[in-house]
């Protein structure tokens, strides 16, 4: 290949800016980049002394990297989420103010990438899991507990009914995010997505399938919100 | 027009022998038929003596009928229901074994074809209407009423989310009809059909888009498998 | 039609302890309601003293109102929202927390049903339209001004691009609305519900395409977050 | 990784009060699970001594399980159902109330769902397979014998043509079952799904693409209402 | 406005030499034709002394045309069609070599267009109509004397389920027409077009939905093909 | 309503330095517009003595405009375009150089709202109509005049196949454009504009449906590419 | 697993009639089916004596038959055919009257279906491929050859403009079978099979994507129509 | 196999005189091909000793050639790109006219695609990558250098807002890739598409997702446009 190409590796512009700018970094979205881009975009945070979230991040592409880079991961695979830079990350402290409520356990490969971002951000997070409405009991039992959070995360797959239903019952913020978990015409997602976004409860504001990354974002925006006004 | 397709009005071929067939009558759907096709059809009903459910009827239609024609109809506009060939139906008698169960107001349209066919059809039915899930109590106050019948039939739009929640509490037969109520993601009705198809409570059984006439047929068919039994 | 139909208007549920629950009240969609719906709604509201917010009310229904009905209404066409009960509603105090944001003029009739919203829980709001990316001058030049407000609410239909530069550059919360505006592949929305929800800007929540009541109240969820915190 | 997400384990909220709510057991649908969710599920069963039904569980998921407990299973590799628990299923007792018919034999995988499941229940049921309309009087053949049954499940792919004319053609309760067998615009079952929905032979009552668990569910509560009428 | 664009309606290009080359005439497709495009285009086949076949051609349409060219026209109202240049258009003679057979009596806006283009070719059919699957004994009553032709049009709207036992009983070309009756999930037309697509019956050929002009000129192309043969 | 929503059209920010920017002038899109939202852009306007074309005006937004903005307009309804601020617009001059191909007349909205926006800024064209592909001598005794414009615009609804022909004979710039014209699955412009973003011609580029004004832009870039090198 | 499942073997119901009643023989569908049931199959041909033609049998089926059945295989792997019971078939007599046509290379997978299907019925064919409209010479060249036999089947994917031509400029029956060839909006073939769908060459018929075998059973179809008229 | 299917080989008909006619020659695109095509049609260029490009070509394509092919080809593994016949490419001359933008580096499958074919073709090109909006300083610091090419295309996966903000902001020809880039409803490109086809910078033009290859001979139209200028 020739040399114009190689380029663009040097022409990576890592936004380095954005924490300044909207209150937290850039994380890398793994998919579709080759072993080189990922070097390249660690070397840059190496480089920097900076640590780095990355996010669906697969098996294969943690294997690619060289052993320097890839002992810096803190690497968590039902997620894919790994944490760069950090032999340690500490525990978050404070009482936590996200609620994170799913449906199923198959939607465990969303709820980490939540509880991840969060923690990685110092946020603590309550969870609250296998509350699907067959067995309506399971999520009323726990809705008291739940809206005692300023911010509900509501993860569902299938008919996604679960994030209406808790909508209806607590005041809190609530983000959906629907999951691509399901067979026939939930294949996807897309059942969920549109469910969550007609739902018949007022106020839930939605994120894209399997979306946990953007919805502990959208989190943070709240978090900061609060903090601000707080000062 | 040349006679050849006059001839499509003598070839008429009414469905009589349904009812012994699978134990109810045709009904008539009445959009793309014209005012000809119609009287052919009141006319073929009446030289048999026989009565006539139709359904979908626009005013326009009831208004060019022939005047003796129209009389013999009990029009009802927001069902768009008529019945052809009563003076008076009789009130069906007996302790109604249908629930109908409705999200809004809104989807009324639809919760009528479903009582007016069973009217029709003798049976009588009970309806819970306004039990949306943006607040619960509604529903939750009338559950038990609804789960004392043996067929509950659940309409709503929108995120379609009520028969989830009923189908997780009731054992009763229960059958799901998605009504076209909404907008954005949800105008049409191809959300809410997606929702109760995908739904995670177990054994719903789902009906077209607003096919209230649909759902009482299947309830009569659930009707008669348990008349069977009881003789 | 029989007595037992006529029953569904006896039985309507409306939602009145909704604000205690969830921190606001409930407000009534009215496509698909009948003038006796309508009519029985704004009864219950009347007896009870309450004042109710109606949204995408079509002139035809207020004009098949009772004029002591329809005297109580301030409707506004272009967001076809009606508040009842108010003489005069008083202008909102305090320094606005909520931005909107708009692309185009052509997304007024969003716009005002999220201000009008707003409006009528007492919310002050500051309105930033015909911002469009085509000339992105427009939003460069308010945008320090924008990101004052904790919350954004961007509204933009066609490609809906909008809501991503928006969220780049600004920490607060943001929630964008997807408008039906647009023709070809932007026709009903779709296209611009896609782009929000795919935004590469994170923590961006999305709400149903023309939901500008939907965003109202999810910045009143947040408002009342905030506002817990400050207590 | 650290406790918190550890402890969703400790969380699950397996719906053991389901049979006495509603009739049947919950069952595991496995998609999406990983083997630690399997092993706390499985191990919550045998705990309470209990049985369990598993669905769409993969040959990996199987091999995945500790030998004390994939001893425990009796798993069928084309329906991709488990039964936990037994060491020996008793052979259901009494004459089929449910008659299982399909179009063609590649609809196995949904049809063995079906009859596992109901066999699981303690149910009996007859089947028809390979009936499919290319060649009519297949299905003709058999029809009198199928409609002796209260409760007919027809499974079909492709065109889905095969329900509606058993439909019309006998007046028990037909589930109707779309399969995603089939290629081009057949493929992944939406083609059969609408088809199945569109009947019309009134009173067809329809579930997701290939959810033969869903189907037997139905029928089970469809019995239930038999039997309760029967005491 | 300018001269270049007046000169659009100088530059039509009618294509007479169709018939030479494949058998049929040209037709003129009329929606999104003005007033003066239809002008234009009567003109320069009265000035050759040509008849025409116009389609889909609203009431409105032909109000708009100057008095000497409405007189020319042979209009019928339901399947839209009209034939310019007749005073009597002859009967055509000899035996019927293609079947209509329509599942409904709501589909004859379809059938029409059928019958009305093969008799503008001078071609005879026989027309079998509300021969739904519903009730199955009307088509199997009927089915050997379709059979007699050699070619078969099977029209069938909502599940469309129709083509698929015709295209199983007979050895004729079968061609089906989709059409767009029906609601929610059959509203325009799609379902139906995708089950005959999908149809097990092998060999059926399929048309754009509601297209009965395209069918008749199917049609032709096999008649013409067996008059070749029989020279 | 309240003063703050008034204030939306003091804030009307119109894109008066596009033209110094991008080569060409902001045009209005109607619809959705209120007459006060057209008139106060036409005052700007007028205030600045500038000229401006607006497009997908209907006529009863040019009614609804007060008469000295009226007066000013050159309306044309087939396209729904206005020249605001003209008293007569000069015919352009120079040789043509772009083509503007259209498969059938009913294209003609969206070929007169190319050439009315080039000829808006001065730029002369050829137009080559009615040369649809199902009589493809049209397009073939053209091909050789049509290939000699440095720029040509292909239009065509239904299957759209015309761009892949032309595409494959000229080596001109081309732009395709689809159209809505069409009927069953080519209702809308979705196939059409599938088919030609799908081409097989290599280099064809695509704006969207019924985009005739796109398209003029776009080839207003090509040339003022050209115009640069020509210096 | 009980013997109730392993019963549907025993009730296989090959339609060995289908020839007698449709002129021609059932084809086996192999996806979705297991080694079991093809055995099955393949023992109650060899029963009969009756040779079986095998469509989509991927390499791994056919590797998991008995070599006794193995052996009796003509297999090629292109288009997934097999012919079962032949040791030689041999070569079809007499001019060719089906022409295949293909526009591409890489839509071979279809056209050896094609071609194989009506070699097994005993029909010659001429094969015309990688004819695409990018360079049309290439048909051009050819069509008059193609126009001299009596059925044309046209195969293409991507934007499948092909048949269009050819339909334009030949009278022979003509069938379309869009390929899923492609990627981006090409990919499945959905785009290929709207654009033939909505052809504007009249009369041309259409099979589902890559359904290679529906078409040369439609061409047989029309051979024996014409067969019977030569008689 | 017989003989008949072998000669589809043989009949190859590859488009030399391409580049005659259009400017550019015809490359072959990979997927679908077998490696029997794939050496007919690099004997056919050998023979005539011309060069080729080949898109889209897999790893195991490759693998799969004679050695003697194999070594004429320079294959680049992230674009899928072959030159054949090349010992060395030289370098294109001449300052870039055409600038290529990309929003993310997962987008570089398609940014290579795009520089090799032009590449190819002699003509340099400039690179801009990794300049989403999410931090639009990084387009902006460079947004005058891109706006000094006479040609833009713009790659861009996930909402692609990137061709909005660009096209308004510079008077190049812009020309906008849509990738398969992103999740959820972002998935396959299908969101990218819609946006950039409904994008409110007037004048873009659009490619099939993906279609890198397209878009540089869209480009190499337009720079044949202005070299006939120049002349």
């Amino acid at each position: 290949m020739d040399a114009c190409i190689v380029k663009t590796y040097d022409e990576l512009k890592l936004d380095f800016p954005r924490k300044e700018r909207i209150g937290f970094e850039e994380a890398i979205l793994c998919p579709g980049k080759t072993p080189e881009h990922l070097e390249a975009i660690l070397e840059q945070a190496a480089a920097r002394n900076a640590t780095m979230l990355l996010t669906r991040m697969s098996a294969d592409q943690v294997a690619s990297l060289r052993p320097e880079h890839r002992e810096e991961l803190d690497y968590e695979p039902l997620s894919r989420t790994a944490y760069f830079g950090f032999r340690k990350l500490p525990e978050p402290a404070g009482a936590p103010r996200v609620a994170v409520v799913a449906a199923g356990t198959s939607d465990a490969f969303v709820t980490r990438e939540i509880l991840r971002t969060l923690h990685y951000a110092g946020e603590n997070a309550s969870s609250y899991v296998d509350v699907g409405l067959a067995g309506m009991w399971r999520v009323m039992e726990r809705i008291e507990s739940i809206g005692q959070h300023p911010i509900v995360i509501v993860v569902a797959g299938m008919d996604a009914a679960l994030p209406t239903v808790v909508g209806g019952l607590v005041g809190s913020v609530v983000f959906a995010v629907p999951t691509s978990n399901g067979y026939g015409v939930a294949a996807g997602g897309e059942s969920a997505l549109r469910a969550v976004l007609a739902s018949c409860s007022p106020g839930l504001a939605v994120l894209n399938i399997d979306n946990g990354y953007g919805a502990a974002c959208a989190a943070m925006r709240v978090l900061r919100a609060i903090d601000a006004e707080g000062q």
